[in-house]
């Protein structure tokens, strides 16, 4: 089977190592438009390295099915990678610190539906895990020349049980 | 009262003169993470000008209500604005030809919930118009030195009867 991996929920403290948490709980806010509007300002900064622009995506995820197989990870060297929910659905977040070039043993977050999370450039991290069902992301991103995508397939399969832990 | 200004729908052809509509219809899709994610690519691009840095932001607007007096118009000379709609609920786009320095008649969009807009870089717009309910936006916008608000107040208003049209 694998390494059992058991998920925590996602905070900002436990996902510092690998990012920014998108949410409005404890961001800085600033009352604009009058007053119509607050602003959660500056959740998260695209990184844009040796140039490229920033561009904004939607991903749209098939739900995975559980027990599920952590079987690889992926970086982008070149820039960061901010995800967030467009159905208010919960989530899977997993990111690895590096060790040597090579990710290491995976955390697993379980996000909220109206978490979204940045990965900073060159964080190791396992592509999209949506729950339940197909949902929708908007994603941020660097657009650019050069290679932004490392993969690394570990030797043997981490296993989560259930996304919920 | 004001001269009345009827409301569109929104689409792609209708707001080229102002930016991008972030949606999935009609969009370059790429399949990615072997075969598990819809990537419908690069719906806009984050413009940077005189430096400063992309960044992500969560604005909650109050809804407005109607008939609705569009007094004023605002533009970031330095950098586009990017608006998705997080609670799938429709909302109100309004932007104007430039018009030697000033804003033009105002153009009123109806986005529906999975519709977002992305400001090109001094194009004339009305700040965020939730409709119904309060409502939560994921914003990309520029931070960084310089000017980056021009106002203007219409010298008479225009008004919108109803967000449906």
């Amino acid at each position: 089977m694998g390494e059992a991996l058991t998920v925590q929920p996602l905070s900002r403290e436990a996902f510092a190592p690998f990012g920014n948490v998108l949410e409005t709980d404890g961001a800085e806010l600033r009352m604009i438009n009058e007053g119509t509007t607050e602003r959660f300002h500056a959740l998260a900064r695209a990184e844009l390295i040796a140039d490229g622009a920033a561009i904004i995506s939607i991903f749209r995820g098939q739900p995975r099915a559980f027990p599920y197989s952590v079987t690889m990870m992926e970086r982008h060297p070149l820039g960061s990678q901010a995800f967030f929910p467009l159905d208010n659905r919960p989530w899977l977040v997993i990111a690895a610190e590096d060790e040597e070039g090579r990710p290491g043993r995976p955390q697993a977050f379980l996000a909220d539906g109206r978490q979204g999370v940045n990965y900073r450039a060159n964080v190791w991290h396992h592509p999209l895990m949506a729950l339940g069902q197909t949902s929708s992301f908007l994603v941020v991103d660097r657009d650019g020349e050069g290679v932004n995508l490392e993969e690394w397939s570990y030797p043997a399969p981490y296993v989560i049980a259930a996304a919920t832990g």
